[in-house]
């Protein structure tokens, strides 16, 4: 008998604020950087940087560091005050130590659907800060497993429903990204929830597959429990 | 029957080079500034900056990329021309992007030992480099399993050789440092094989476990296919 019995969630900006963070960064860094030209402009550069970067660096909020700081040595020519250089490392450490708190209804979610699936946290990111996240969130024992990866294709999700669960097919992956959480889960073979969150990285923004037979659009995380246990409940039929 | 089922290694250090790599990085770092000081001063000064921010940035090129930035601009007052910070954001992107060799004898040893036992990447450091530096050394296909984990202890020797192999009596741990290849590994219950490295982190450094029954120090890791034979036959007696 099919059934679900896994259930893989992402992290950042499903079970807590991450993007409203890089993006309060980012206007902080304007800001540092306000007397140095038209900050469109300067925000398209850093965006560039990152983008760049992006295969040297990984995700994270290191990585995004060191391109603020890049940024900043091109968009001045080289003319920035060393106060800014030192105010940049002051940004991107209180990304790193800021306190985490859950997004509303998450801990409810989890706890019901922690009764009656695996739940896995599988979230791409900086190892040691995403650790230092989920501890800081205090939401770590609802998991039987945390997979910390630096990309999620299918082969990602096929790898860790077979080795914490039972195979892709009867898995769930939910998370607010449809490039990262949805679209590679769903051609992995898992059933695919979008948990939408109000800002999207430009990086992660895809287009919903519609009419896709295992994706649906919650809206919002308290919605997850239900949804999974009418697939299971269907699936076992 | 008891016998060794599972070797887990090291990769920086053991596999291929690394600490030399950080040191080069190091020299180039002091040569940068040295108009502004005293070499020993402002090396001291980084070593200080860097163990400040291990418990931020954790292990790994990008972390030690923001700890030079951060002591330029300390050792300096600030008065640190543009262009340092510049070069400094090179060479740390030279760490990240240089092609890793296998250190001498590492692929036959890995051959050996893959034919005979489940073998196991265990390592320190950033996710996205540490899986390039993998993928770059050819040497992947030789494991059945590769964690990157942001600490080392005993626990995580535990976890490991549980999930991957046959718990952690049953196998062997060996890498270059005293302090986190071998002495979490043989609280966990493994048996730990030092492989001597010329240069060790100074955070890495611990007194040796003289007349430990499960330790042993190697000349190389030539030497560990046949240690390990040794210990896995004498167990089955």
């Amino acid at each position: 008998m099919s059934t679900i019995t896994t259930v893989g969630v992402d992290a950042d900006d499903t079970l807590w604020h991450c993007e409203s963070l890089f993006r309060l960064s980012h206007a902080r860094f304007l800001e540092l950087l306000s007397e140095h030209g038209d900050p469109e402009k300067i925000e398209a550069q850093l965006t560039a940087v990152e983008k760049r970067n992006l295969r040297v660096y990984g995700y994270g909020a290191k990585g995004f560091t060191l391109s603020m700081i890049e940024t900043a040595l091109e968009v001045t020519d080289g003319l920035v005050d060393t106060r800014v250089i030192r105010e940049i490392l002051a940004v991107g450490r209180e990304m790193l130590t800021e306190p985490i708190e859950p997004l509303p209804g998450v801990e409810n979610a989890l706890s019901a659907l922690s009764d009656r699936y695996r739940l896995i946290l599988i979230t791409k990111g900086d190892l040691l800060h995403q650790e230092q996240k989920l501890a800081s969130s205090g939401l770590g024992d609802y998991f039987v497993a945390v997979e910390i990866v630096s990309e999620k294709d299918a082969d990602t999700y096929r790898r860790v429903f077979d080795r914490y669960g039972t195979g892709a097919e009867q898995a769930v992956m939910a998370g607010n990204s449809m490039r990262s959480d949805v679209l590679p889960a769903l051609d992995a073979g898992c059933w695919g929830a979008l948990i939408p969150y109000p800002l999207v990285w430009s990086h992660e923004a895809a287009d919903a597959p519609l009419g896709h037979p295992r994706y649906v659009e919650l809206g919002s995380i308290s919605e997850l429990p239900a949804w999974v246990d009418g697939v299971s409940k269907s699936l076992s039929l």
